[in-house]
Formats: C-alpha cells, sequence, structure tokens
C-alpha cells in the first residue's frame, strides 16, 4: 500500500495542546459572562441547505461557501457565519420566547485566500438578541464586551461606537445620494488605517466632488471626548432627521452604561466606524487595542432587517462577534512567564515491585484536585525525569521499596532540583502548598 | 423575493438551550476528568484530504463520508471520525512527545440512514494515549470511564470488559479459520440482544459445523464473577497462546484497578463482548447501563495498527469515546424535578423614570454571580411576569418610585408568589438564600 503523505488541505490547521488551552480559558470567560446576562446556548447543523445559506449573501460571498451534494442528490453548504443559521432556527421555531437571548461558539468555513492568522476554518462566538428594538439591548451587549475583555485580563482596549443612522445623515449632509451609502463607508472605513488626505483622494477617484467630500469628511473626522462628539455632530447635523435619531440612540446608550456602572473611558464614539457589513442598521461598534497594533478583537450592532428573511415580518435584532482566534493570540504573545503547566504531578515508577503503590499514589494526588500523570511504561528514572521536563510537569513524586516500607513519598521540585521525603498524610497539604494550589 | 423555507437537511438538527444546558453540563465533567488525569486538549479541521480520510476505512464506510471538491479543485471530504485525523496530526509532529495523550471534542459527519436518535452530524468524546503498550494505559482508559460517568451523576452502569486476543483463541479452540475472526465477531457481539440458540442459528447459517458451533459458543457465554470467568476461560482455552497473553491482560488490568481503588463491580469481564470495528487488537470494552434500555454510553479498546498508517512504523495506542448524544439523553430523561432555570433573576422596570435605578441593580446582582436578565422593552408588567415564568425565572426583582425614594426593593418569588421589601444593603444576602447560592 502507498503511503499516504499526513498533509492539511491549504488554510487548514490542527490546533494543538499550547493552542487549545488558551483559548478553553478564553472561552470559558466568554460563557461565564454570556451566562452571567442570561443569555442562552444554541448550536446548529455544519451543514444547511444551499439556498438557505445564500439567501442573504452577496455573489462574492457565495464564491466563498464551500458547497457539496449530499448522497441524495441535496446540494448543501457548510455554514458561513453563525447569523443566518440564527435567523433559520428563529423562523423555524413557531413558539420561540422573546426576546430570545442567545449565544453560538461553533467554527464556520470561507473559502478565502489565507494570508498569516486567517484560516479557512475559524470558530465564532456571537450573542445576540432577538425581538427587541430597545437601545438596553445594544447597551448590554456593549457592557457585556467590555466584561468579557476584561475578564480575559486585556487591559489595553476600547470600544469604538457609532451609528448607522449617523452615516446616513452624513451622507444627505454631503448632498450624496443615499443609495451610495455603502459606497461611501467603504472608504470612510479605512480612515482610521490610512491618512485624512488619502481617503478624500479615494472619494475623488470615486467620483465625489469637492463640494461633496469637504462637508462629509469634516463630520466624519470630529474628535473630542464623547460628550463633545455628539454636540459637534449635532451641530453639524441639524435639521436632519435620520441623524437626530442616530444621535439620540448613541445618547441613550451612554446613559445607560453609565447607569450599569461600566467604566466610559473604554468606550468612544467615533463617526467615521462604519463596519463592513451592509445589513447593519443602528449603532455599530467595534472592539480594538490599543497598545499594539490597534488590532480589532470583534464587533457588532443592530441589524433589523436580517433576522426576519426567513419570516413574514420585520425582526429587530443586534448582536456581536468576539474573535477568538485573535484573542487567543494576543493573549498567548502577552504571557511573558513560562508556559503554563497542563500537568502538576508525574508519578514515576520502578516497575512491578512498587507499582500497586504507586497506583495508589495517583489515585489519591487526582482526588486531592491535583492533574496527574503516571508514567505507563517501565523505564529509568532519567526517561521518566526527561518526559516530566519536557512536558513542564513541575513535581515529580517516586516510590521505592525502602519508601513503600516506611510509608513515605519522594517528591521532587524539578525547578529547583529540591527533594524531599514526605509521609503519606502529610502530602496533599505540601502538594498545596508547593503548587500553590 | 421569493421567501425561502427555513428547512435543516434531513439527518441534520439544532441543539436548542434546554438541551446545551445538559450537555455543556456532561462536557464539564468529561474534561474535568481528563484533565486531573493529564490528557491534553487537540482540535483538528472538520475538512481533510480525501485520500487521508478514507485511506483506513473500507469501501462501506468511504460511502458514508461527506466529499466535496474545494474552490481549487482538491477533493475533501468531512471527518468521519477522531481517529484517524489524531493519525494524520501524529505523522506529522516529527518532535511530538510520547506518550502523547490527547482529548478531542468535535462534530463527525456520516451520510448514514438517519434513524430516532441517530443524526448525519453529532459529537464524540475520544480519549486515546498513542506510543505505550502498557495495560496501564488501558487500565487508566477504563478508570476514566468509571470517573467520568459516575461524575455525571448516572448511577446504575457497567463497563464491560473483553479482549480481542481472547477472542482470537475462542475461534481457534473451535477450529475455526484465523480469517474468519471478524465474521465469527459479528454474530457473537449480538449475543446480549439475541438469545443463545438465535446466535447459534445465525453462525450456522454463516456455514459454521455444530462442531465450531458448539465450543465456541460455550467459551463465549461463560458467566461468573470476573475471576470464575478468567479461571474458566484458563481452562478451556489451555495451551493457545493469544488466549493465554489475552487473560494475562484481562488479569493485569483488574488488577490495576483495583490498586487504583476503581469500585470492581463497576467493571465486568464478558468474553462475548467484541465491539464492532475491526482494528482492535487488544483489550475492548464498552459502558452499559444497567438499570434500563442498557443502551450503551461508548466504550473503546487498543489497536497498535491504526496510528501507523501515516508513519514508517507500528505505533501503539489505546482510546475510547463518550457518546454525548446518548449520555445527554439519558441525563435528560433522569433528571424528574423541574427544569433547572438558566436565569437567577430578572429585573422588571416601569419605564424611563426608574430605569437608572433597575440598570445600577442588574449590575449589582451580576457582580454577585447571579444570572441576571433586564427585561429590555417597556411593557405592562404582567407581561414582564409572564416572560419570567416562561423562562423559569424563579426571581423577578422591582424598583418603582417609591422603592426608589426609600433606598428599597421589591422581591417577588414567583412559586409561591410572596413578595417582600429588601433593602439595597442586605439584597445579596437574601438573595443567595433565596436561590441558595
Amino acid at each position: 500500500m502507498t503511503k499516504i503523505e499526513p498533509r492539511l488541505p491549504k488554510g487548514m490547521r490542527d490546533l494543538g495542546p499550547d493552542d487549545m488551552i488558551v483559548r478553553n480559558k478564553v472561552l470559558a470567560c466568554i460563557r461565564t459572562v454570556f451566562e452571567r446576562y442570561g443569555y442562552l446556548p444554541l448550536e446548529t447543523p455544519a451543514l444547511e441547505y444551499w439556498e438557505v445559506l445564500t439567501g442573504k449573501y452577496g455573489e462574492e460571498a457565495e464564491r466563498l461557501v464551500y458547497n457539496l451534494t449530499d448522497h441524495g442528490g441535496r446540494r448543501l453548504g457548510l455554514r458561513y457565519d453563525l447569523t443566518v443559521p440564527l435567523a433559520r432556527f428563529v423562523a423555524s421555531q413557531k413558539q420561540l420566547l422573546k426576546p430570545f437571548k442567545r449565544y453560538q461558539i461553533q467554527p464556520v468555513w470561507r473559502a478565502e485566500k489565507p494570508q498569516k492568522g486567517r484560516f479557512r476554518e475559524f470558530s465564532q462566538c456571537d450573542v445576540d438578541v432577538v425581538g427587541s428594538a430597545s437601545m438596553l439591548v445594544d447597551s448590554e451587549l456593549i457592557a457585556m464586551t467590555v466584561e468579557v475583555i476584561s475578564l480575559i485580563g486585556l487591559d489595553h482596549f476600547e470600544v469604538r461606537l457609532n451609528n448607522r443612522k449617523v452615516l446616513q445623515g452624513m451622507v444627505q449632509y454631503a448632498g450624496i445620494a443615499a443609495d451610495r451609502t455603502a459606497d461611501v463607508c467603504q472608504t470612510l472605513d479605512k480612515a482610521d488605517k490610512v491618512s485624512r488626505p488619502e481617503v478624500e483622494a479615494e472619494l475623488g477617484r470615486k467620483g465625489y466632488s469637492t463640494d461633496q467630500i469637504g462637508p462629509l469628511v469634516r463630520v466624519a473626522t470630529i474628535t473630542g471626548d464623547n460628550q463633545s462628539v455628539l454636540e459637534q455632530m449635532t451641530e453639524r447635523l441639524h435639521g436632519i432627521d435620520i441623524a437626530r435619531e442616530g444621535i439620540d440612540e448613541l445618547a441613550q446608550i451612554m446613559s445607560h452604561l453609565e447607569q450599569m456602572g461600566v467604566d466610559l473611558d473604554r468606550v468612544r464614539i467615533v463617526p467615521q466606524l462604519t463596519r463592513g457589513l451592509d445589513y447593519y442598521t443602528g449603532p455599530v461598534y467595534e472592539t480594538f487595542l490599543t497598545d499594539r497594533s490597534f488590532s480589532s478583537l470583534g464587533g457588532g450592532g443592530r441589524y433589523n432587517g436580517l433576522i426576519g428573511i426567513f419570516s413574514d415580518e420585520e425582526i429587530p435584532a443586534a448582536g456581536t462577534s468576539f474573535g477568538l482566534d485573535r484573542i487567543t493570540t494576543v493573549l498567548q504573545e502577552t504571557m511573558t512567564d513560562q508556559a503554563t503547566p497542563h500537568t502538576d504531578i508525574l508519578v514515576a515508577h520502578f516497575g512491578a515491585d512498587v507499582l500497586p503503590d504507586a497506583l495508589r499514589l495517583v489515585s489519591h494526588c487526582r482526588r486531592a484536585g491535583f492533574r496527574t500523570e503516571l508514567f505507563f511504561d517501565e523505564a529509568k528514572l532519567k526517561k521518566q525525569f526527561t518526559y516530566a521536563d519536557q512536558r513542564n510537569i513541575p513535581v515529580v513524586l517516586l516510590i521505592g521499596q525502602d519508601e513503600a516500607r516506611k510509608g513515605t513519598i519522594q517528591c521532587k521540585i524539578l525547578a529547583s532540583g529540591q527533594q524531599q521525603e514526605i509521609a503519606w498524610a502529610d502530602l496533599v497539604r505540601q502538594l498545596q502548598n508547593l503548587l500553590q494550589k
């Protein structure tokens, strides 16, 4: 038989133990906060009918959906995001109690060109509220974002906030046709990465006149503290109803956040923030690191038109998403101390004679809550210590015939080389001290 | 635009909040035990190269793998189990420290005929040790099984244990050609569900003679306590080397389990247990409920030939798998008491005037660790209480203008209808009593 190469398809990756342990830590923080806010878990299948999956996306996205024909000849696709499955789920549940507050953490697949740090399979962590138009929803989603990122242990971040209605108002104020809003937003969204003249030049190349670009960019680049930004926007966009509505919503959110006790320094109103996707209809926000690459940790907004695509009615909804890969990578980079051990104790042994004592010792340690491994094979002590060392296990316990007779255990701390003989009765307490548990 | 039907493909399902909460509880128990034994998490991609996925399975299985062609024309398939990806991972890691102890919890896809309780997408929970032939591995996997099922809270179960080598010995003892072992095992495996005469009849139909069937079935149906079963097998299969080896391994496992302090009443040697798959080479085991349908909760065994398929060497390995769906279903059936609430507290409110106090209250409760929801929309109190009732939320807190002035909160217990006014300072303590937290 020809040997099969153990290769992975392009854009795919394994998540080994070192990645998975940090990732699981991040997920535990995310789930804790979601549940504290009363959100409920949901999982949907990876495979959906092609027409369900692609009903919402443009042709561009359709190209990126993995498609297949099942054994019964039905055309299926792999989940592209978690929002369309949510819409499909909500439409299929006749008795669903609303507001429906769900979170969903599952992989999605996109046949995009693989890039450094971008894969064709990645996990999304989405949290959404379906069935309420209240700004309390949007406020709560932002409060949760601040709480999640803080709990994960990242210090330098801010949530940038804007409103699609304000952006629509800006377009109107600049004398640009309403149906060009998406086109304008696409350029404005870059204003964070490129300079103001470059934004103006791009708008020029797109065919907008200087009379349009001037006012537009002036409003989009308003800066100051949140109160001042709201006041300047109000003044400039005076008389434009849609802008007024959007500014009111932003003011409401800021007021709710304050009453919830959220640190307002974490939230900054940025009039040029647009968020890529077309489907947003109200507040939009995105979390950025402020101490390095300014990379995005995730974001969301209100999308009142989307959840109803499978229903006969418009259903208000808002949600946000956490970039699990990005957050995990950032956390791994900030963990400057030695790798966290995954196992506390290795029980080494010298073969059949003392094996019963070694097995008793392993169980004793596990019952006391220590993550404990037994070395399986008969091997020289040196090999067993090398294993502990390579696995970054801090403590090795040993029972020889002497210790078995005396009822003691040899305990070696690998970092210091220090070794001591401990009585069975003192073991748990001593290990708790050593391992700071 | 035509409305798209929110349908799911055949054999697929959503896991709504009620399922997910029980499932997450089961997964938390499984992960706790795996980590206590020093096993490391791994995740692999859903999509693998077709030739990697199908190198091991027979034609039968190949038919069940979902296949697709990616945008670059490569033939891929959806993961069919977690063992082949483990073998591929191990072969691709040149520096992997062995023994490699990994656990993996991910969905797999099989285009099988859907049946009640069987789906085309389901999650597997696998735990395996790669790189050790020691019976300590097999013993540890059985000890973990007992610990997991006990921690989940299921009382009536047993792990049935056998050894493929003993089965090979039985086939030899019966004068049947060694290459018929799989065929014989397939029938013996049913001996649990059908009567002894039916097993004999099926073996007859398969062409085995009475002289072969008699001795085979006599050994396969040996009963008694574990010690007695081992003795009877030893006596009957005397002089057959492979059987001797298998019986010795079983005796070693029983002795290790005793030394580890595992309740031996949980483990029963059953000579007719075969486990379906062809690739097992040593001990095999399967966990069954004993108080009802005798349904299987999962199982595993040693498979020394499989992990090496992508390498140049044979790599010893053993592993076991937990049937997450089955365990979740069984647990849901045994939960006789009222559905567990997913949220502790609903904060109801009467609109703008007292909203700041309500928001402060929500944050206060969340910080104290209670899972707390705010009712988002302005609505009559009756509607807010109905929501709490339907969501099974036990406590509703309320602030009206009176309470806001006095610095108190109205607290209503939905089950009893009892209502009391509580001062802010006493709130957390009182809620801890009420919610028994």
